[in-house]
């Protein structure tokens, strides 16, 4: 249809170009040695289940600050099958040219969508789904795992699966044993899992946040009230390589809401990479206060509870450390050797980084006292 | 695959309910005799070149508003034809049960996508689009119109087919002496067409404002900032029979920005429609003042310029009636015989109700005076 | 200083109508045979410990859409007094000529300051607050009874004077037997005070929610997040002795955050009063589902929450009428003759009006069904 | 009144705790060799004709994010004067304790206020506003100038004093000859005056951009949607003698709504230390494109547009680089030799950084290409 050549090359390029292009970068700190990138990996397209062309997924993430996404198709379960020609490997070659030019890194996966046990699971790092498709869930498992996959199990507390309780299954045990269960979402869509995290913690998993995103991003989570969920893999660096040996060796974090949870490890310097303390010195004396201001860089507000055992020295015990804002804490002598102390320690627990089920963690924030 | 039916099933509910299922209505009221309809006649799913599923496209209508919409998908321009079955009919069977349920009027559409002259031509109220695909533009727009077809004119002054100066070409000239050329889009995407709107007015067309989306509504309209745009159409009752009898006889007026435009025998029912006093009549005497307060139950903030000649009572020249907000207007006394007039009139233009090009609404409000 | 006489003049009016002049009404219904007035009786002005003008306080007030306000600066706590000359009736004189001016209805009052018990006291419909200034707390209250005056105990559990539990005191006891305190704040600045709601309930007090604002109101209350504390007073009309009479004879309810408390008596009609069905009649059947759509006029999101005994039919069970709003509640019949119930029932808790401490309200919303 | 002692102890404690206690940095970059510093040097109190007690002013100044400010009370326009005790010091004096614990540079200032010729002036850098009153204006100056204060021209355009034209007067030369005129505003509320741009480059005086806010700051700016105008001090550290100086050298220019205004000489530092390229150099060809990542950690979005002469390549004409975004521009090669080149240039006008009246800043953005 040569005639309408020309205007179909104007269209193309007005449409490019008509996109909004800019992108917000989440902002959760580097940790001393490795690379923090903001990662989905767990989403649908038209290809199965979800309503949207697989490059809207890869312009979502962009724009969102995102480093990293999987598009995991389900394997089963295809209601759009009557308008679409057949590929299970479709929607990631379709998005694949768009992420290479955004930089994006796109991982292929999909969903292996099983009644429960053993339920939904998504394998990562694979190289042919159509191969994925059969009959057995555990030999479906195998295949994923044989193709150099990634296997996490998916909502694990979902109530369509885990009406009563969020169970543990045997056929979970079989596959953990067999090395074909290698993660789990302790987030996922807008429900946390807390089990999930002390199963991780138990067993050795690593735990992931996705938004298992059907919809436009927008729908889910609307930008004015909240973001999507992100997993946080610590990496050597920004490569596709990287982030799969980052995630055998559950270099990982999940950030949802206005919670972080995971392990201290990689909490507590994220906590101390986003605040700094720009006043000055204080000069305490018995009945005299002072005060500090703390600039939080990052994303995330910080919701501090005071643990300080009363003392030679008392400080707000309910503080929000605001993010991209300073805040100021005021402190009062209460003795007079307060002057000859170096160092004032203010001693919290962040409420919304959360290191197991009930255990938040605490932090001591040091304060130079002339 | 019987082993998969049950998490199947809960899976559908499960993902039918998660979604979010409240409406705003678009509050421009109805004017006298005639229902005011909210529409939008332009879009595209991933059937052409857009990218949602055409289901999406009834959500976002519901979610927004809407009263009816048309899906109008490229027939000569379909870029995802690899992965896609192909049948011109399906975006709009797809969409159709949901839009049913959803009391959503779904208009069966469809863009006959020529290079200009005469450019992108949208046929609604059609019966086939496979039929239209047919070589000869002409043809092509004989055949829509043979089906029942309204057909309008797209984005007459977009820059890639009219890169110096919006057009009108001798084959519109053809087109509409045929009785081809129904409508007119004075408002597209993000662009207004004062042209549009002179010709509509010369030669007896309808006007149009239509989203022409491709993406996901938020994209292009993010609800914390603007709306997408609308066509008004004034309708002897909620049904498609009666928006293609308002449309045939030129019953709209279209809502784009923070403006109206259209007519003046739709604006200014709707702005009087839109207002009400909401205070005791004033006491005017000379040298004193008074003030009116006015409530503004519609969407649309009015924004008022003072067209008054000096006189003997002076009042607030520049006023914003702000939507949903009530505001006070002072009025000051000028003159010993202002206790004698009943009738206080204010008069003003209102800046954004367009009614042509370099024209605004010139209204009056009357406040009693005791 | 006759040479700046024309400057000043032109600078007043400057001044004046350079303010934002529009409203806000608070969408909270009317009930049946009484209007909902919205009030703060509780805020200060540089006369007393606050930080602005009086007028600002009405100025405030009519942009909130509130209908009435009392000021009630502290007798005993004037810490701006060597700036200021001395006379506790001076911020109520100093506003009112603004406050008639702008039909907003300003009651005299003032706050009686003391320590536990029995702490700090409104008394407002007063008519000289320097006669309150007395040394004995009992014969301040008696005199402020004497001018005629509605008391009422501020903010009871306020942590710096009540800092291990909310407790009353025989104090209030003395007072509320000699007639000196007859009404309670259940809501003071962004604390809520179950306790005052039980004791409200037990002794026959007046409950209110009122700001105590002595800053700007946009410090404590960013109209992006939230809105101030308001006492609803369901009076007979829109008059300084209408709503004496409703605060004498317990007609109030309190809105706070996301919440209403009060008296089922008033909370039921203004959820009927707040929502509207606007779809048809169900036409439900066994194995069949339809749907509801309920609009929402107040500005209050609805959280409701199913107390549904399984039966005939089922629906959502965890619904948000969201304020402004068409929500969609989606039904299921689950059983053969529910085709021959005119009625379908849907019975939930609404978790946001509160009646008691640790009680909500419940609600039945009637559907038609065919 | 010992028996209120402990309560009101614990009173002042509870207010000072209970306020919002975060500060937002306005993002605006510091320019080689010199501190960008944040100021507002006209504002008003209850001690002239504002509204507020003046420690608000220091709050305000805080919470936004202000470096320094001048509370600038009227001499002659004293409106509260009949509640207040007079001293024209105590505004600064009533602020100052306020303002050195919140490390706010508080500089004493006062607004000498008359009819037009000259109209109102502001002196800040005084030492006494009492003896600043004096019946003759020129003397006033004087004495202003002997205290060794810096004076400016206030809103030269304001309608009340200038309707029907900004003019010059022989008053101003009178003034300025004399050394007592050495800045203007050429920002006042929410009003720009051109002329005052064009008078500050021909004459060498300083300009000026200030609030001169009468009410709470959040009435005139509501943080949701603008921010409040700042004069931009160019000094050599943060202090109150480098802001003199940097006065006294015209080192200022002036942020107000969406928009920067002064000389290239800071216009064009701040840019680039605003913007940041963030990807990889291009690899240009002919019929190739690539892109460019730019970070703007600003709070100002640039809005670009070419001035490109087409060349060997081509690239968005309409750009906005959105602040605390990072945005992509597209890149076309259009010649053979385009690999050849080492740097690409995109060369714009930034439309919102005004360098005189209808010009503005040109800015070339050099690229690295492989």
């Amino acid at each position: 249809m040569n005639r309408y050549a020309l205007s179909f090359i104007i269209l193309i390029l007005f449409v490019f170009t008509s996109k909004a292009q800019s992108r917000k970068e989440i902002q959760i700190p580097d940790i001393p040695g490795l690379v923090t990138l903001k990662c989905d990996f767990h989403m649908h397209t038209v290809f199965s289940d979800g309503n949207v062309w697989p490059t809207i997924r890869v312009r979502e993430a962009w724009e969102q600050g995102l480093d990293a996404i999987a598009i995991t198709d389900h394997i089963e379960y295809r209601p759009h099958a009557d308008d679409m020609k057949k590929d299970l490997n479709r929607s990631y070659e379709v998005a694949k040219p768009l992420a290479d030019q955004a930089g994006i890194i796109l991982i292929r996966g999909t969903e292996i969508t099983r009644k429960m046990p053993p339920g939904h699971l998504n394998a990562i790092f694979i190289t042919d789904a159509n191969k994925i498709e059969v009959d057995d869930w555990f030999e479906a498992c195998r295949e994923a795992k044989n193709q150099g996959g990634f296997i996490f199990w998916n909502h694990p507390g979902w109530k369509a699966q885990q009406p009563e309780k969020t169970l543990w299954w045997n056929e979970h045990t079989r596959l953990f044993e067999a090395g074909l269960m290698n993660g789990i979402e302790a987030y996922n869509s807008d429900e946390f899992y807390p089990e999930a995290l002390q199963w991780a913690n138990e067993k050795g998993l690593t735990i992931l946040a996705n938004s298992d995103i059907h919809d436009p991003i927008g729908y889910n989570y609307d930008p004015a009230v909240t973001h999507r969920p992100v997993t946080l893999v610590f990496a050597s660096s920004k490569s596709a390589e990287s982030i799969q040996k980052a995630l055998e060796n559950r270099q990982t974090a999940i950030y949802f809401e206005d919670k972080l949870a995971g392990s201290q490890k990689y909490l507590e310097p994220i906590f101390k990479a986003s605040i700094k303390i720009v006043s000055a010195p204080l000069k305490l004396a018995n009945k005299k206060s002072g005060y500090v201001l703390i600039h939080n860089s990052s994303d995330v507000d910080f919701i501090l509870k005071s643990t300080q055992v009363p003392g030679k020295y008392s400080y707000k015990k309910d503080v929000v450390l605001k993010a991209h804002y300073t805040t100021r804490i005021d402190i009062s002598g209460k003795s007079d050797d307060i002057q000859n102390q170096s160092v004032i320690k203010l001693e919290y627990e962040v409420k919304n980084l959360i290191i197991a089920p009930d255990k938040c963690l605490n932090v001591t924030i040091n304060i130079p006292n002339l």
